[in-house]
């Protein structure tokens, strides 16, 4: 047999032009066209004010799933794709669109990999003054979250866990996407997101993805219908790629747990590790654990599957796996042992209730701003982050107060910063004489 | 009594993100904020990345009248705003959104300056192949239309009219703008577009304008409804600006007149400047003229005005102040007195009826693209424009035409310019067994 020539179809390179005002016009992107976007982003030949225009044309013309995931799957492409496929382990990651006071993330790696899970965990910086997982953990002294691809991989091969800093090399036209997109008003566009995070952790080489959408006053999705769309989106890309996938959407309408700052959230997630710990993290924690543990295949039923977590957590396995993990990214494993040692601040104070009455709302973006003004967060680069500081005993919503009492305890350590910070701490509480229902914590599980 | 001193209301400069977020949830701009959204384009603050998302929040999400007045009065006051009140006439001029085979401004300018009416004309050039005025003013030997505003000046003050080409001293805030939308797809913005037409406009001293919208396959404005609003939109926007200002909705669904080409529109101008001409064309100038000479009150009634019209068109006044223009402006006047010296092409063919029907439809824009290929345009800066060549005779929609007969004559010099030519000819007509009802040449009157 004579082995047929198939014609290669030929790509044409439409103009830029043409591109933006086919997306104005809300039409969709063929593979070709999307791919020669990416490539075009990377190389610069696109330039800048047309990309900005045609993210915004996206931004309100949206794009089809499976526009969304050819857009995914492009961006994952357009860099390095970790093979993980030598660890014969299951290889779950987790991501979350970011909470204040949420230390999830410290809690489920660990609790992971002691349930034989392989977690290749790799975290951005902060945004909106919510702290970052990489922040939080930087509390810890000698820790380090900026390896390379080879020792990461190398470290989950090892101990089955890392969390590390997002690697330059994943996905790098993203990065190019995601710095216009915070100058142009785009950040909020939903298919944006999905392709800017899931072509970051699907190049991390994991075959499962647990995410957590959080919407609400704390989250950068104020909406819960958006949040709904977007675990939606995420979870129909993810498939599309054939990764096992399910998102919760939670609730960000107040702090999660007790405290907010970098070494106080750490304290927290080392007493969640031992099983303690505030109710709504430790509910948070055993969701999400679960959905984990039964992504990877650990755990079969519902009930194995919370048997498997809270076993992991009540025998002390899943803070040995943290202590592993701070050790080989060459953190001081006595801290863990002994969170006395953490620095504390010079002053801790109260922040007194105005009146008597319920724990209306709690404007967790305010707490979370504040808590940045204090210095738990970097103004500048180069700027020293201040561990010690942040907010703890957090009174949650529907607790009832005296007038007087302490809605949380401030921890600072410079007068000069406290009163801007008390004002948005001040402002953040809304007292109410009836006690008010609080939203679900988990609103909607999407698979 | 002591003055009183009032506190000037300061205006902190928002971020550039703040701006486009604000329009990017269709909220509206205040008048401080058009101003420095306008001042930072003009000095280069506003980077040009954020702009061009700006620029699409504002397609997608449009400005209220008064933003676009705004918009208007910032971008007119960004340059030079010319003043004619030493001329003790009534200055109107008029403005077309373009179309193919248009030539009625080198018609109603002589005609409105016979009338005491001063015209102080600029234009821009061409667009999407559509032959500009001044592309077809140039066929005339001698004649300059880049010209100094003193000498604009003196010449309105002398003769009543000018069509020169744009001042980079008038508006230059627009200039910037619309150098951008070309690149972003944000041309088609009714807001946009009012704010560019209309700053440069009413830059130019005149106290009215008369403006033809025109709709269909010839215009940039595909759509009727889209042609009415932005009938509307500048109307109104002139209105509040203290301007008298009157729009007509017109057909751009096949070619105005006979001809379409630089030096055959010229002529069959002075044809129309003698009461002759193409029927649609006479029509068109008269509603034109009319509008002219009523906003200008130099005729009171309907029945006055097209008395007025008609009269200079008659009388040959019409056609010696055309005269008196192109010698103001350096041209050679024999050309107009005795057309025969325009340059004849080479060869002429017809484009002959492929089967017996009448003209169902005219894609006017294929025409324009047709004439542009036989070398009536320029492919590149530097061309030089044949002013010999387009096409003549052009059968109408509706008219009866046999198997082989001419559908219109070509006007060319290059044999090899003309098979693409040819193309776009021959797929711009399309026959039907049955008489069509062409659309009215005025659809709507807006005042």
């Amino acid at each position: 047999m004579t082995k047929r020539t198939i014609p290669q179809r030929r790509f044409i390179k439409p103009s830029f032009n043409y591109l933006i005002e086919k997306k104005r016009d809300g039409q969709e992107f063929t593979q070709e066209e999307i791919r020669y976007i990416i490539d075009s982003t990377l190389d610069g030949e696109m330039p800048q004010h047309q990309l900005a225009a045609l993210l915004m044309a996206i931004y309100f013309q949206q794009m089809s799933a499976q526009e969304t995931a050819i857009l995914t799957e492009e961006m994952m492409l357009s860099g390095e794709v970790i093979d993980l496929s030598e660890i014969a382990k299951p290889k779950i990651d987790k991501y979350s669109t970011g909470g204040v006071g949420d230390k999830t993330s410290l809690v489920l790696v660990p609790l992971a990999m002691a349930s034989g899970v392989v977690v290749p965990m790799m975290c951005g910086g902060e945004h909106d003054y919510v702290i970052s997982t990489l922040q939080k953990l930087a509390s810890i002294p000698g820790l380090k979250t900026d390896i390379s691809i080879e020792a990461f991989v190398s470290q989950l091969a090892k101990i089955n866990g890392a969390i590390v800093a997002q690697s330059e090399d994943l996905a790098p036209a993203d990065a190019k996407f995601h710095e216009l997109r915070k100058e142009t008003g785009t950040i909020p566009s939903l298919p944006l997101i999905t392709g800017s995070v899931l072509s970051k952790k699907l190049a991390e080489g994991s075959e499962g993805l647990v995410i957590d959408v959080k919407w609400g006053n704390g989250s950068f999705i104020k909406d819960l219908e958006q949040a709904k769309q977007l675990a939606r989106s995420m979870t129909r890309v993810g498939r599309s790629m054939k990764r096992r996938c399910v998102a919760l959407v939670t609730d960000m309408n107040q702090p999660l747990g007790d405290s907010v700052g970098t070494a106080l959230e750490i304290k927290e997630a080392i007493a969640l590790l031992k099983g303690e710990g505030p109710e709504d993290m430790q509910e948070l924690v055993l969701k999400l654990g679960m959905e984990i543990v039964r992504l990877a295949g650990v755990a079969g039923s519902t009930l194995s599957a919370k048997q498997t977590v809270q076993r992991h957590l009540t025998d002390g396995s899943a803070l040995e796996k943290f202590k592993e993990l701070v050790k080989a990214q060459g953190g001081d494993v006595s801290f863990i042992d002994n969170p006395d040692k953490f620095p504390k601040a010079k002053y801790i104070r109260k922040l007194p209730a105005p009146k008597r009455g319920y724990v209306h709302t709690i404007n967790a973006a305010m707490i979370a701003r504040g808590v940045h003004l204090l210095g738990a967060g970097k103004e500048k680069a180069g700027d020293k982050v201040d561990h010690a500081v942040g907010v703890s005993e957090i009174k949650k919503v529907g607790t009832q107060v005296k007038q007087g009492e302490p809605l949380m305890m401030i921890h600072y350590n410079d007068e000069s910063k406290l009163e801007a910070a008390l004002g948005y701490f001040k402002d953040a509480y809304r007292l109410a004489p009836k006690r008010p229902t609080p939203p679900p914590l988990v609103v909607e599980r999407v698979a």
